[in-house]
């Protein structure tokens, strides 16, 4: 899989911060221009936002962030770069002149993405001496969460170039969809425009509100849009019967008067009110941080449960995420053989998520053994028990655990976990790990685990092989020369010391 | 909050037997008459559907199942209902017919719902006798999960109706939106028209496949649209520029070619062979039933991680959920009085939730102390803990767990969750719970738990009202004659007896 090393961004609004923080948190340094005054704050705001989503969404090891450097002009920005992602407003003639400045400066082997959202590929690289390497990369908001680009070729651009694009989008978590031929507006917007002027027609009539329209969508088939598509969704609608029965059904509808789309509405000053105003209405107040933070956290859970899905196996975009995450494992497992075995090891850091909080606010208990569970499996991956191994049938099973709940976390709390081990021989491991407000040092929680070197498929307990043991117990021998931790070996309900 | 007592269906298709699983899961008894030969197989398996995703959905505690009675005439299951659901194949002198005679037969305060696609209501219910309480009622498939119901009036149609028909599905945990004009197909169809009908156009012209239009949409859009609709989105993609300027923006767009919908495509036989074959490659082999239960286990989880939306207070289809669960609570917690004292209680029955599982399909760690986590809610509940007293600021909170892995369950796997209560004072409560597989009886984890009473505002332990320790103290009390649980009082790492 070819990676992207150094990656260039022309342009850095709402649209071109999203790749920006895309590239950054996968590790890839980034050099910008944008001569608008306010980039730097748009930028920051957005890396902001994004950091905070991933910060929830993954436990898997991010790499060390990647550089950020704004620079004075575009040349300097793309000089270096083998990706390059044109975000300048949606004007012909403004993005074909940036495209052929981007052009002459940059590498010729660099990949040149336009986030265009409706613009063809063929007119933007009209005028490029190297027109090949010039594809429509178009994403959607918020490009650091939601996974879809749109790869759209022009006459001119290669079929390598389209190739090479698509694999390099896996690293950064994204999933790049090839549309065959060029369009306006390819195939998002079309499907989005089409609903949009339906809408627009439904809000004119007063047939409902803004409110109404956006409950019809979220309580129905938005609910099923997240996870399948139109085409999916009614082949099981179809049943039994088949699709193409299903299909024959549909042919008479479509004479049927069930769209106002023959004409186009006039979207005048009093329909720009009337939406307006019962936008203010339906928003209660919230301002539009609000809601972005609210959507984000949505999106997190939502993506996490499709991580789930299909029986574990990850569906849609959870199982984007999950392989993404696989991708981080497996990397991050090289760098963590650096440990200072000389004190507990910190295994985990990360934030608590919005689908770990009950009404109060608060981490609910079992999400506490979630992170717990976590840093045994960052112990496990750290003397080799990795995703292969797990895979090739041997595996530790937790059998018991003794919590303590010593502090409270919040909604967005940093938060991190040690492991000190207290024991091992061929087939046991006894850990006492505790979880750190990140900002006090403070313990919240403590837990005492005793883990089991198991045959997963016989589910018995069998010793480790030497390789494994011998990286337990060199962690293991190190840790014996710390005093214990302060609760070990407690039963439930016996006086605290001291 | 008026409740429905008595429902009745006409028609037990997929649509009416997603009306049925509503009804009767929330306990409400049903009469159908379908006279198709099938009706009481496809009803059984959208039933059979509808239990297994609930059981997953929530661990609110659902009131017995209401009962189901196939009659052989329309007569027989209208006479006492209070609300009759129309669900009859989509034709107007069909539909009319069915209604006529449910007019003449059912009691004439009963409301007589529709769940017509696309049908107008006054054009319905033109000739009924009672046309004042005939309205539109069409839900979305899967009815037992998705909860939107379009409300449409006709001419003759009372207000009051409207607001009883709105008002009564609140309890079994639909949410009715009233469409304040009638317009053929109501708003989510004219959407899903509009939308398809582009679609439509997009694979005739060969823009690209089905698999790739339905990706576009479950990759980007679909995931926003789970939680907020279109003039949301927009009005967050507006920023702080504002909602009038953004669509201010969107005029001239308009006018553009993006959309071709001013043209109907003809679905002939070759469009529709095309879709067919590029769906059957989409599915790989994955059978209806398969993709309906991948598509119930996705609905569970995003309806799952909608509740714990906004901070916890829930968003959306999540809040939703919420507040039926709230409700199944409050219900639940009266017949919580009714336990056996002499040996441990059950407390919680479910089964395992898609959302639970590992890669492997095994229920993940932290998942045990969830159901242990309702165990002590529910033993809470049950001694008068409830919501409204822990809103008051009073709680238990554990404090320490001891956990025991002594089996494993898998995805959909039926268990249950007993409690003993070992000891209790003024502040303490020391329960020893039990995962038990309810096929086989054997138990598969135990927790043992502190809880202590406290003050949650100022976070200190204080003793329990007395209404609620005598409670506690007769549970205790009948208790302390049971033997002693095996396992109990464990430190980690401690030698097993015998």
């Amino acid at each position: 899989m070819t990676k992207i090393n150094r990656a260039a961004c022309i342009g850095g609004g709402v649209i071109g911060g999203g790749w920006i923080a895309r590239f950054l948190l996968a590790g890839i340094d980034v050099k910008v221009f944008d001569p608008h005054p306010d980039a730097q704050r748009i930028v920051g705001e957005v890396l902001a936002n994004a950091e905070r989503a991933y910060a929830m969404l993954t436990g898997a090891p991010l790499p060390a962030r990647g550089q950020l450097t704004f620079t004075a002009s575009l040349e300097e920005a793309v000089a270096d770069a083998d990706w390059i992602q044109e975000s300048v407003p949606e004007r012909l003639d403004l993005k074909r002149g940036v495209l052929n400045q981007i052009d002459a400066a940059a590498r010729p082997d660099a990949l040149i993405g336009s986030s265009t959202s409706g613009l063809l590929p063929s007119e933007l690289q009209r005028d490029m001496r190297h027109p090949e390497r010039l594809f429509v990369a178009h994403p959607y908001n918020p490009v650091y969460l939601l996974p879809l680009v749109e790869i759209v070729g022009g006459e001119k651009t290669s079929a390598e170039t389209i190739r090479a694009a698509m694999e390099r989008l896996v690293p950064i978590g994204m999933k790049g969809v090839h549309i065959a031929k060029e369009i306006e507006a390819f195939v998002g917007d079309r499907l989005l425009e089409a609903l949009w002027r339906e809408a627009l027609w439904l809000i004119r009539d007063d047939i409902c509100t803004v409110e109404t329209l956006d409950d019809v969508i979220r309580y129905s088939f938005g609910l099923r849009w997240a996870q399948m598509g139109l085409f999916e969704t009614y082949r099981i609608a179809g049943g039994e019967a088949g699709m193409r029965h299903f299909l024959a059904q549909f042919g008479p509808c479509l004479a049927w008067p069930w769209s106002k789309l023959t004409d186009v509405v006039d979207l005048d000053d009093a329909l720009v009110e009337k939406i307006g105003r019962q936008s203010d209405e339906q928003a209660g107040g919230r301002s539009i941080r609000e809601l972005e933070r609210i959507r984000d956290e949505n999106l997190v859970g939502i993506l996490q449960t499709l991580k789930g899905g299909d029986g574990g196996n990850g569906w849609g975009a959870g199982k984007l995420l999950k392989d993404f995450e696989d991708g981080l494992w497996a990397e991050g497992g090289k760098r963590d053989t650096l440990h200072d075995t000389a004190r507990p090891l910190t295994l985990v850091e990360t934030k608590v998520s919005p689908a770990w909080v009950d009404y109060n606010g608060h981490m609910t208990e079992h999400r506490y053994l979630q992170v717990f569970g976590d840093t045994s499996d960052a112990l496990l991956r750290l003397v080799g028990v990795d995703l292969a191994y797990v895979r090739d049938g041997h595996s530790y099973y937790t059998v018991e655990t003794h919590i303590r709940h010593l502090g409270e976390a919040k909604l967005g709390q940093p938060i991190h976990a040690t492991c000190q081990i207290l024991f091992a021989d061929d087939k046991r491991l006894q850990v006492f790990h505790t979880i750190h407000n990140s900002e006090t040092g403070e313990a919240i929680a403590t837990a005492e685990q005793m883990l089991l070197h198991v045959d997963s498929k016989a589910a018995k307990a069998m010793p480790a092989p030497e390789i494994i043991l011998n990286r337990i117990m060199a962690i293991a021998g190190a840790h014996a020369t710390l005093p214990p931790p302060e609760g070990v070996g407690r039963h439930v309900g016996q006086k605290r010391q001291g």
